[in-house]
């Protein structure tokens, strides 16, 4: 069977509410429809692929994590249909399973594929959203630098978009001390793909750990991971990543290092 | 004599209605119009080219195929101007032709050239739309492969997005059983263009026997065709498909195989 | 003295209203503005380059043409601001300037340096529009076939949008015959550019009468005249020759003659 | 701290007003969230990179200068959040900290880092808005043309939508004396960046008098500076200089040189 059709004029929510549904414009729930529109727009969630999760960090329960669906197209997701599932223990506490028939068309909805991707990046880095892309640019690089596991871009004003990561010593926890500088070096761990993407998380969760600097982790073959301490700043972060793998790649064809010589 | 023009504000839809328009957004003659407008910002069915037709599987009588007029603007299709056939005769029941003329302005609709096309998929795949578009990719991938009757791509993420297909031993029907994994090579016929776009249903109907794993089918200087259990997931078939070549003509030109070595 | 601001939320037409401002979104003048803020989008008129001219054909005077205003960003450009010119002695009978100063803010309006080239579609072909763009896929297939004064493509299915065009004994004009195939050879002129835009007249009409076949003109390092029929029909034709032109590109890129052999 | 989130639907402004507030979208706060969300969609300012400045050249006091933030998203601006300084001494005016906190959040604003770049513009130039882009064009043609202190480029029709300037000798003012011409080679100096934004004032002012015909200065592996008699003439320039960067870009990857010989 297939998902309900989700028309950009899809009636459903107006009709039904519970507690993680809302009408402000920021809530988790509409944010990630509205951001997902925007990814589609930009080719980098196209044909289901990719997605976001957003921990709703200035709600009343800032351990309820938003997620998408699996298997859904991404530009015409509804708020109603989302997953919430709390933390640190996981559990889910909503499913859109649950709601009236007339909405779901008996279509049964399983969570993200990614979800213990994005979970790592709660867990291990505190993150407030985590957004993964099938962008070509991504791909790319990590086709263009295939025997590296490293991605390096450096002198390129768009690294100061990038917050500065440094362990804090009281708390053992990573935290943004500040912001990358023009003639720092950005690198992105490239991780190898597997067949199926939960197979992920151990490797990713191994490059969160190995790298301390880095917000995001690049996929071998399939795309990136990139997050930040709250949905705004993991969409800015990724907008940056992406602006300069895109520049990477001409950068490359062009036979010009991504690295400048000190 | 030329077309009527369609200009985004038509008011032409709401003056008349009979009983194959409909105001539900989801209704196919209203999916085509929102769909093309999609596929012709995606610069795929420009020109008049491409186009997409819809079986109406969920309506009362899920033998109505919906069909466009050939040679109209794709992106200022207005609903009243479909033609509908119905299965398993193919047998036109409805024209636009048959519209006040004061919509028509006694311009004389065709079906689309596609039709003979489009039906091949509903005949031989029990298919529940079809689209055709003129993508640069495309024709560029039946370029830079133009010296194969297949193009290939493997090991790469978005193919997860394609279906799986196989027999049915006992309907002897193909269907779905599943999804493509990472590692699997995608496949997609590529037939050679004919001068007149009906002549190609032979090679293409030949083409969808030989390869009973594909839902598209390529046609060298020409775009391509992509098929689906319903109108979303040939949507969702069309957009990965068209990532995949989009990065394949881009692997090509930096000289990276798209098929990789085991 | 600069131009009015055209924001896009401009107040003006609906309080001001005159024989040549109409409220059909058909009217010449409301969709030289619907045409142009399309073409800015495609990067085809910005930095207020190109344009379009319209013949009221369907109008109670048919040889009325209008022409919108030289400088002015296009995708900002209001129906009140158009000039209206009268075949065949060309006359100039509306001009903005006549426009009530809360309007026009004393601003001189000039009529498009593209007004003579317009003119000779007009009159040499009797054409019902005619779009100019400086697209950047026409001034690079003018670089790329630098030392050639024609370009050419053959067998590729856009080229089906495209016009058979063909002289009619008894009347001396050229008119549509019927459409090019897809066996046929596209052959565009491409003439020499000029430090004035009027001087490219003679030039421009130079080429129309040596290509009866033609429906467009390159210009070598500025960009490309289209013209058809009516306003839908050189909307289609330059939509598909951009199409042309921007595969043109990628093919001589890849080292793909665009002239198949035979 | 985060900045306050800037959803499209924000409802902050019809509430709140002051004096440097407007209804008139032609207001310098309107036009700035305008541009920059225009801009935003050709990739010019995302990531919170670069920003717009406008002086109110028509309103009651042309001395006030309107600059965005620092750090924000571009496309998320709104008409409260500027900052307002006031020439010839530059002394800030309005700061949107002074807003209510239900609009701020407690967010600390910071006027653009760019500012001090913007004010030599208004200062040195006369300007009435200046435009600052990271345009990967912009970008591209520093690291192509890498051992280069200028950008040059000559005989392309866009060339046309730039002005000629040259020394008032009565005033000693560079002033606007008409348009570029074809045949022209428009000439850009590079700067070389710096890593604070501000540290960039004194090599841009330098490039600035060195170059009195230049209405831009790109700043290598960062992106651009433009300005203009006013904000329209500063958004076309920036228009003709991108596309002129961007064509650029595909000549010498062709192998074509940007400057013709004579």
């Amino acid at each position: 069977m297939s998902a309900p059709c989700h028309c950009s004029k899809s009636e459903g929510t107006s009709q039904y509410v519970d507690e993680h549904i809302s009408s402000d414009p920021h809530h988790p729930a509409n944010l990630i429809c509205e951001l997902c529109r925007l990814f589609y727009d930009n080719n980098w969630v196209t044909g289901t692929g990719g997605g976001i999760s957003i921990r709703d960090t200035k709600g009343p329960n800032p351990n309820l994590v938003y997620i998408a669906p699996s298997g859904i197209q991404k530009e015409r997701l509804q708020p109603w249909e989302m997953f919430v599932a709390e933390l640190p223990d996981e559990k889910l506490i909503r499913t859109p399973n649950s709601c009236p028939p007339e909405l779901t068309k008996s279509y049964k909805y399983k969570p993200s594929a990614c979800t213990p991707l994005f979970m790592s990046c709660y867990t291990l880095r505190d993150a407030g959203a985590c957004i993964h892309t099938h962008s070509q640019a991504a791909v790319m690089c990590t086709l263009l630098w295939g025997d590296k596991v490293e991605f390096e871009i450096s002198h390129i004003e768009q690294i100061k978009a990038l917050p500065k990561l440094a362990v804090n010593e009281s708390t053992g926890k990573i935290e943004k001390v500040g912001s990358m500088q023009f003639y720092d070096t950005l690198v992105i761990p490239i991780i190898e793909n597997t067949p199926h993407e939960e197979d992920l998380t151990d490797s990713l969760q191994e490059a969160i750990k190995k790298y301390p600097g880095t917000t995001a982790v690049l996929v071998r073959r399939h795309g990136i991971y990139v997050w930040g301490e709250d949905v705004w700043k993991a969409k800015v972060y990724n907008e940056a990543i992406d602006y300069l793998l895109e520049l990477a790649v001409k950068m490359k064809q062009s036979g010009i290092a991504t690295v400048k010589e000190a």
